[in-house]
Formats: structure tokens, C-alpha cells, sequence
């Protein structure tokens, strides 16, 4: 190991309900092939390997229900590199830990910290803003990249920084503060006045710069962390880790860490970046067919435009679709559900959600 | 067998495409349960088993392509009942056929047309109706029911009556004439004067009165007929089909007997009638739902009304339909095909079937 090692730690603990009926509670969002033929955590990987040289420099952290689709899906991902959570306990917890497991075998290693289920559609443009990141880091910051936004949304939380994002491009900046997701408005002006950039949950540091920040402002966390790798120097980790996870606090690393800092470097960055919010945002994304309809699905359509059609069945042939005179819908079909939905209606999956709660939880 | 003998004849030759994908040439429009839970064909026989004395008195044609699906449906027919035409030559050649076959017990038996794909509302009006023309076949006219037209329908042809289809709703009437599907005009003014009624394809009469007008107006057929009466003593009949069947001229009941009779008895009647045309005529038909949805799967609907949500699969357990925010859609799904149509645009399922001739032949 030398100090030029760079490793990745990936983010795979979501349980997103924003693509039932594909997603459930054990394939979420991650694991489905949502803009194209390969799975949102496979793509993530994919995307950092020639930065991390290899599966070896790939972490990945995730829940125990998603386990072995995990394995499945990342064949080559050395096993000890997959971090099962025995709880769910937001991100902060879990990078700490993450972080301490990698920092064993170097703890000048620089470390990307990736949500596993965001799409990227320019990757050169984001492994550029990572080398900067990663730059940044080596100088002992702890860096973040901000999204330019291009929309005044507000389903996103922000960073102000303390001077224009556009003055240096490709440079790394300062954060002013974290900005809760916003109102219309205040998005609005966020996206005039250029000095807010979307907080992408992508985190680049080395290893013991972010265990000091852990250390400092989440002392439980810390000292949860010197018992673990007190274990795994007697070999026994896994046993601690289930034993003692759950008593960590349930914070998340901006609220736990990244906004009590005194500094925290920003690279503001534009790469094509998506979150894949709905299945809205997923045909937006997704290559286009004739009369602009898209998704996996065998489809035949007469009179039919800018629908998503998806066939996430696994058993059998894929079915004909036939679709006549209908418009801007998605269909998603499964191996035990159905959904129609108004393409501009997407994110109301959350009411099928809510009726399926109280009465079929067998398909959440 | 005795002069009160009646019996039916079912015609189940259909090969529609208007219910696709639930319909199929081998699973054509008869066999679905299209405005309830039974197949069409079943409700047609169950309709008339108690005038007919139950399954013996029932004669089922149709194609070959249908015969193992149709004998399970009608599990109590008799084997002999089910008439297997080798080749489709429209419906002249095929009821003079049945009639032979059921004169053979007794020439004076009153025989029952049906077709096999329609639905009555009011089964004991389409009863009484057929009583009226029982009496009639037996004082020896050739009997068809009209039906009295809700709309100015196109697709249907109608009879011309003598006088006022309404001055005496319960008698059996003279037919001035048959006439060809109308433009939308002319079907107004047949609506607006009352003396036209709906030509439904059912026939009433003595067998040995079809005999003889087969024997006036088509002696071709009628020479095939006295070579399968000779067969059938002799015990060969299939073969006898088999060879010769096809070689008969394919011409309607209605242009080569009816039309050239010179008189035809018409009962004027009106039980909730229904040729059940497209997927628009199989939802209003259907029991509905809340919100006005109908069929037969199993669909959570949430802002989605008056959809016709049909589960025409036969693998596994029925998938759960989730509709949010889309209304006025038939949506079918089968095991290897799913269509989406708007209500209004049911007919419309004739351009998927062009495109599947062409490249989906599989799929008819």
C-alpha cells in the first residue's frame, strides 16, 4: 500500500419504494437496470475501478436483505469487501466503519464515498471531478462534489459555497454551509445567484482525516469503531459488528459530520448526473425507441408515444406488449404485479405503496 | 323422439380477433369468459338446456382447431353432438349439416340456431321469445328472431318488417326483406320507423323444413347432405365429412336460404342482446367494480376509473393490477402477450393484429 491508493466506498443500503413493482425491500433500486441493461451498482463500480485499480480498492456497504443479490450481482468483488449492516442506521455509522476497515491496511488512503444508485451520463467528465477531488483530499481536506443544478429542485439538499461555482470550474471550493432541501422559491434564487450546488452524496477524503472528523464530533461512533477493529485484530469483527451496530446512533454523515466541520472543500461539477428519482426521471434517461418510447420491454406500438414500458419478469419469454393509442405512460411488469401510471404521475407509486402497506405488505 | 322434440344447434366456428390476446385461433371469442366467469359457449348451451331437455338436445359445430378446447368446456355433451367441420364454409353448408344430422332421430324436430359468442341480459325474455317461435317453426315457417335496435348500428344486418315491429310485441311477424349492413343514414331511419330489427343469426324451424328450402335454394349442399345421410348408415360419416366437406360453396344461412325464402317469420324481441363486439361492448356488459372499473383481475385502482382489467393467464397465481391515475383503458394481459388500448379505441386491436401478421404470427 502506498499513499497514493485510492479506494471506494459504495453506498448499497437503500430500500427506495419509487420503483415498485421492480424494486422491493430485497432487490431496491440499486440492484435493477434502470437507464440501461446493467444494474444502478454495477454501473457505479464500473465507474470507479480505473480510479481504484480494481475490485480490490471497491467497499461496499449494504443491509443484510440485499446481501446475496449483492454477491450475486458484484461477482468480483472480494468477499471481505462487501459490509453487511446488521441495522439500518443512516450513513454515518456505516462510512465511519467502512472508513476504519479500509484505513487498516493504509490509513493514508483516499477514500470516495459513491451513493450506489445515481446515474452518471458523462463518465470522463466524472472521473475528471473526482481526480480533483481526490487532489483536494491529499492536501488533507475532507472534499465533496456539487452538482451544478440545472433545475430549481427541491427534493435535493444544497451547498452554498463562499464564492461563485463558476468562477474556477475545475478547481475545489469552499463551502459556506449545507442548506436543507429548499422552497420553489428559495431554489429559485439557489439556482440564479450560481452559488449553490446539489449535495450529491459524494464524499472524497483520506481514510484518518474523516476517523478525526468521527472522533470529534461522534465520539460514540469512534468509540463503537476502536471496538471493532479491536476485534477484527482477533479475527473476530463479525461477531462484534452484529453484536454492537445497532447501538450506533442513526445519523447521517452531513448532519453527523460534513456540517460541523470547519472547512469542507467543494468540487462543483456537471457530468450528467441524475439521482433516477421515478420512473419519469428513469425514461428520461433511458435510450429512446421509435415515436420516443423506451424500457426492456418487447414492445409493439401503434399510435403510441414516449411511454416506458419495463418487462422486469424473470421467468419465461418476455411478453408482446401491444400498445394502441395510448401516450407518456409506464407499464411495469413483474413476475406477481402490474402498475400503470401517467408518465407525469410517477412519484404517486408512493399511493399504491401506501394501499399495499395495509393490505399486500407480501409485495412491498 | 316425438313431434315436441326440440334441439339446438350451437355454432361455434368463430375465429375473431377483436379480444386479442385473449383470443386466439385456437381460443377464439366463444371460449372466453368475456361478461362473466363462464365462456360465452357454456352460457349459450346452459341458455337453452331447459328447452332443449338437456345435453343431447344440443349440436355444437365448429372448426378443428377448436375441437379439444370446445369438448373440454362442454364436458356433458355427447361425443357424437360435437360436428367437426374439416373446413370453414361460412355458415349455410354447416347448419343444413347439423339439421341432416339431427333429423335422422326425428324430420319433425323444431331446431334452435345459436350463434355461440353473444350475451343475453334477459334470459328469461330470450326464453319466452324462443317459445313464440317454436310455436311458429312448428306451424311450419322458417323463424328468426330480430332484435329490436337500440342504436343506429353499421355493423350489424337487419330485417325489414311487414308491418310495425312494435304493434304487438309477443307474435311472431312476416319479414318484408333482409338487408345488408346499413350507412349510418339509413340505419337512422330504420332506429326512428320501427319496422327494422336486428338480424341476430338466430334461427328457428323444423328440420325438415330447412331440408327442404336447402334442397330448393342450394342443391349442391343439399346433394353432400344425402352422400353423409348414406355414410352415416353405413357408419362412415367422418370420413365421408372429412373427404367431401369442403368441397361445398361457402355462402352465408342468410344470402343462400334465408333471403330467397319466400316467407320468414320474425319475432321481434328484446332481452338485453349483445354480439359482444369489442372490448368497449365487454365492459359495459361486465359486473363493475368501484369506481367503475370491471374484469377479471385482480387490480388495486387508485384516481383510475371505469378501466376493463382482464387476467387471461393460466400460470400461477393472478398478478396484482396497479392503476394510478389512468382511466377509460382495457388493459389484457395473457401469458405471452399484455395490450393497452383506450375503451374507445377497443376496435382498434385490428391494427395489432395487422402488425402481428407480419411479424408475429405466433402471437394469432
Amino acid at each position: 500500500m502506498v499513499a497514493g491508493d485510492v479506494g471506494a466506498v459504495i453506498l448499497a443500503g437503500g430500500s427506495g419504494t419509487r420503483f415498485w413493482p421492480a424494486s422491493r425491500a430485497a432487490r431496491p433500486k440499486q440492484l435493477l437496470p434502470l437507464t440501461s441493461e446493467v444494474p444502478l451498482l454495477l454501473e457505479t463500480a464500473e465507474r470507479v475501478l480505473p480510479i481504484v485499480g480494481g475490485w480490490p480498492g471497491i467497499f461496499v456497504a449494504g443491509g443484510r436483505r440485499t446481501e446475496e443479490a449483492t454477491r450475486a450481482l458484484l461477482a468480483n468483488l472480494p468477499s471481505a469487501n462487501l459490509l453487511v449492516e446488521p441495522a439500518a442506521r443512516n450513513t454515518a455509522p456505516c462510512i465511519a466503519w467502512a472508513t476504519a476497515v479500509a484505513a487498516r491496511q493504509n490509513p493514508d488512503r483516499v477514500l470516495i464515498v459513491l451513493p450506489s444508485d445515481h446515474h452518471v451520463g458523462d463518465v470522463p467528465g466524472f472521473r475528471r471531478a473526482l481526480s480533483t477531488a481526490i487532489d483536494a483530499a491529499r492536501g488533507g481536506d475532507i472534499v465533496t462534489i456539487g452538482i451544478r443544478p440545472t433545475r430549481p429542485e427541491t427534493g435535493f439538499g444544497y451547498i452554498e459555497l463562499i464564492d461563485s461555482a463558476e468562477a474556477d470550474p475545475r478547481g475545489a471550493r469552499i463551502a459556506q454551509r449545507f442548506v436543507e432541501k429548499p422552497d420553489v422559491k428559495t431554489a429559485e434564487a439557489f439556482v440564479a445567484g450560481g452559488r449553490h450546488v446539489w449535495n450529491a452524496g459524494m464524499f472524497i477524503f483520506r481514510a484518518r482525516d474523516m476517523l478525526d472528523a468521527v472522533r470529534r464530533h461522534l465520539p460514540d461512533v469512534a468509540a463503537m469503531l476502536d471496538r471493532f477493529d479491536e476485534a477484527a485484530r482477533s479475527g473476530n469483527e463479525k461477531e462484534a459488528v452484529e453484536s454492537f451496530f445497532s447501538q450506533m446512533p442513526s445519523v447521517s454523515i452531513d448532519v453527523g459530520v460534513m456540517e460541523k466541520l470547519d472547512r469542507i472543500a467543494v468540487v462543483p461539477a456537471d457530468f450528467g448526473w441524475s439521482d433516477v428519482g421515478s420512473w419519469q426521471a428513469a425514461w428520461e434517461l433511458a435510450s429512446k425507441r421509435s415515436a420516443d418510447n423506451a424500457g426492456s420491454a418487447d414492445l409493439l406500438a401503434v399510435d403510441a408515444a414516449r411511454n416506458h414500458v419495463v418487462d422486469a419478469t424473470t421467468t419465461g419469454r418476455k411478453k408482446l406488449v401491444a400498445m394502441v393509442g395510448v401516450s407518456d405512460l409506464v407499464l411495469v411488469e413483474t413476475d406477481d404485479a402490474v402498475l400503470v401510471v401517467p408518465r407525469e404521475r410517477a412519484q404517486d407509486v408512493r399511493l399504491v405503496i401506501e394501499e399495499l402497506k395495509k393490505h399486500r405488505p407480501d409485495l412491498l
